[in-house]
C-alpha cells in the first residue's frame, strides 16, 4: 500500500488540502495520505524546500510527495516528477528540488506532459494527484512526462566560503515553531571547512562561540534548579536535520519569546562562522 | 472500506477533533477519516457552508461528512442527516447545507432523533459519530431520523439581479489562506446573465474589467522576468470552485498583503458587476 | 491494527510531525496514526496534560499515545512508558502524566532505557516511534525500560479547599479556541464539596450564580430570535471534560471576543467558589 505525502502553502483553514486527499480516495482507495505542512508561507520556495529535505527521508522508500507550492502551470513554470534517494516528488519546476537534489543526485526527472488530457484551475488536485496514484499504481515516470536532465536551481540556498577558507558566509532560511533561526549551514559542510580550528559564529550583533550537540547541555544540572536561570539563553546546535541553529533554550514565541524575536534575526540574515587559526 | 470527512471550528489545538477520530476509531475500526478543515471561524456558518461545498465532490460517492459548527441541540437547532449527490452530510440544521442544497437538490433528509438514547454535551462526539458509522456499516436514515423535506436556509448567500439584467450585486462570503476575496457569484450564474456583454466588476473603489481564466494570465512572458512588475497586481478569476474571486498575483497575507488586506476588502463588502450594452 | 496517536508542540507548519509519521510507517506500514494536537504552547506541560487527559479516553483501549513536549533526554528529564486505563502513554517525565494519573492509577510505569543504542537530538522521532512501535507489535514495557513507581508530579493543579469546606479555591488551566477559560476545578470534586449548597463563582470581578448543562441554556426560546441579546453573555457550565469552564456564549475570539479576552482572565488567574449555608 503506497503512502502519498502533502507539503502545500494552502492553510489549515481553506478547502484544497481535504479536496485533495479527497481526489486521492477517489482515484485510489487503499493508499496512507500523510500530511507533512500545508503552513509553508505562500509562494515561499525556501520554506518548502527545507521542509521536504527534512521530512522526506524519515518516510518508507517508494513514498510519493507531492508539494504543491506555486504550482499554476505557464510557459516558466512547468511540471517534474523527479525520483530520487528510492523516494518520488511531484512539484512545479520552480526551485523547491534544488535543495535536496544539491545533496543527491536525482535518478530521473521527466516533465510532466499528461496536461493536453487534463484542464485545470488547481492542478495539485487535477494533475499532481494523477501523477501520484500513476506512480502507486507501479506506473513509471516516462508514461507520464519526457525525461530532462536539469531542475532549475535555487539561488543563494548554498553558504559562501572565502578564499583563505577561513570564513563562511550563510543565511537564515527558515525559522521554526520555537522561533529558533535555521541557517545554510550543513554540518558536514561547516567540519570540512573547520578542519577542528575554533570559530566565533556571529548573526547581528550576538557572538557564539560553541556548538552544543543538545539544548540542554547549556545547563549546569549541579546548580540546584531554583537558582538556575538559563531559560531564555542563546546558544548554537546542530538539528536534527545537521542544520546550524541558533536557538534560545526553552523558547516560546508567544510568551518569552524566540531567538528571531530576542535576537532580532530574519529570514534571509546572515549568519557568518570566522575561524581562528 | 468507509470515508469518513471531519469540517469543524474546532481549532487546531483544542482535543476536539482527536477525540472525535478516536470515538469514530472506538465504533469502527476499517474507516478513514479525512481532516477538511478544523479552521472554520467559531460559528460561521457562511464559511462552513462554503468550505464543505468546495471540498465534497472531489471524495468519492458515499464518503460521509460530519460538519460541526453551532452543533448544541436545543429546540431551535435540530440535528439532521443529509444524502445529496450520494454523499452524506451530518450537521446541524442551522444553515449550513443551504448553500449545497441551493444547487442541488437532496435524495434524503431526516431530522436525527435518537438522542433519548445519548444525553450529550458534545453533540459532534456522542450523537454525529454514533451517526457516521451507523451509515458507514451500510445503515439507512429513516433508522436514526424521520425524513423531513426543508432545510433551514440562509439568507443573503445568494446574488442579486437587477430587473433589467444589467447588474449583479453579490457579496464577499469567504477569504482565503492568500487573502484573496471569494464573492458569491458563481460562473454559471454569471454567464447565464452576462449574455456575452463586456462588463465591470466593482469592490470598494477597485474596478476591473477582465476575468482571467488562470492567476498568471496577467504576466507577459515576453518581457524579461527581471523587468516584471507584477506580483502584487489584482485580478479577477473564476477559482476552482467556480466562484468569482478578486485575487493579488502572489499574495502572501504576512509579508506584501492580499486582496483583503491591499484592497481593504472584507466579509459582506459588496462586489458588483456591471454589464455594458 | 494498532493506532498511534500524536499530542506534540511541533506547530502545524515544521517537518517535525510528518517526519514522525514517516519514521512510524517505516517500522510499521499497518498502524493508524492519529493527530490529537500539535498546537500545544511550546513547552506547556499543563496545556499538553490537559488535552491528552480530554482526548484518550475516546480512543479504543490499547491505543499508543505519544506525547512529544519538552521530550529531550537528560539527566533531569527521563523518558517513561506508563500503562493505564488499557491505554498507552511515551513521554517525557516532566509532570505530563501526573494529570491523568491523579484520577486513575497506573497499571505500569517504565523509565525507558533503550537510548544506550540510539544517539539523538530528536527523542520523539527516535527513541518515542520505537518504543510506540514495540508496543504496537505486541512487545511489553519490561523489555524497553525499568519499572519505576513513582512519576514526577505538576504541583498546583489540584484546587484548594480551606479547612471549613466553604470554599474552592481553583486556577485557568486552558483557554479553548473558542476563547472560554477551563478552570482545573472538576465536577465530581466540586459537587462532594458542595453537598446540594448554593454558591458563587467568582473570577476577577465577574460573579456567576449558576452552573448550565449546555451553553444554550442561558437562552430563553420564548423571546422571538429578533429580541434576543444573548450572544456575549458569560455562563458557566462543566465541559465534555468535566471541567468548570467560564463561557461566553456563541464567542469567537477574532470578532466578539472569547471569555478571556471579554472577562479579562488569562491563564492561571484563580477561580474561586464561596458555597453559601
Amino acid at each position: 500500500m503506497a503512502i502519498i505525502t502533502l507539503t502545500t502553502d494552502f492553510g489549515e483553514k481553506d478547502h484544497s488540502s481535504g479536496a485533495v486527499k479527497g481526489a486521492i480516495y477517489s482515484e485510489l482507495r487503499d493508499v496512507t495520505v500523510v500530511d507533512i505542512s500545508h503552513s509553508v508561507a505562500p509562494f515561499s520556495i525556501p520554506e518548502a524546500a527545507y521542509i521536504i529535505q527534512s521530512a522526506y527521508s524519515s518516510f518508507p522508500k517508494g513514498t510519493i510527495h507531492i508539494i504543491g507550492i506555486d504550482s499554476e502551470l505557464n510557459i516558466e513554470n512547468k511540471h517534474i516528477a523527479v525520483k530520487l534517494d528510492g523516494h518520488y516528488f511531484i512539484c512545479a519546476n520552480n526551485g523547491i528540488m534544488s535543495m535536496i537534489c544539491a545533496e543527491i543526485a536525482p535518478e530521473q526527472i521527466v516533465e510532466i506532459n499528461i496536461h493536453d488530457r487534463i484542464e485545470s484551475s488547481f492542478p495539485v488536485l487535477d494533475v499532481f494527484v494523477k501523477v501520484a496514484c500513476h506512480i502507486a499504481r507501479g506506473g513509471t515516470l516516462d508514461v507520464i512526462g519526457k525525461r530532462i536532465e536539469q531542475i532549475k536551481p535555487i539561488t543563494e540556498i548554498k553558504p559562501h566560503v572565502n578564499e583563505e577558507q577561513s570564513q563562511i558566509i550563510g543565511s537564515i532560511i527558515y525559522i521554526d515553531n520555537y522561533g529558533n533561526v535555521i541557517s545554510n549551514i550543513k554540518q558536514s559542510f561547516f567540519e570540512a571547512i573547520q578542519k577542528g580550528r575554533p570559530f566565533i559564529i556571529s548573526a547581528r550583533n550576538h557572538k557564539l562561540k560553541a556548538i552544543h550537540s543538545k539544548y540542554s547541555d547549556i545547563i549546569n544540572f549541579d546548580t540546584p534548579e531554583s537558582e538556575r536561570n538559563d531559560e531564555g539563553r542563546a546558544l548554537v546546535v546542530f538539528n536534527s536535520s545537521s542544520y546550524l541553529e541558533i536557538a534560545i533554550y526553552k523558547s516560546n514565541t508567544v510568551t518569552v519569546g524566540g531567538a528571531s524575536t530576542l535576537m532580532g534575526l530574519k529570514l534571509r540574515d546572515t549568519v557568518t562562522v570566522n575561524f581562528i587559526e
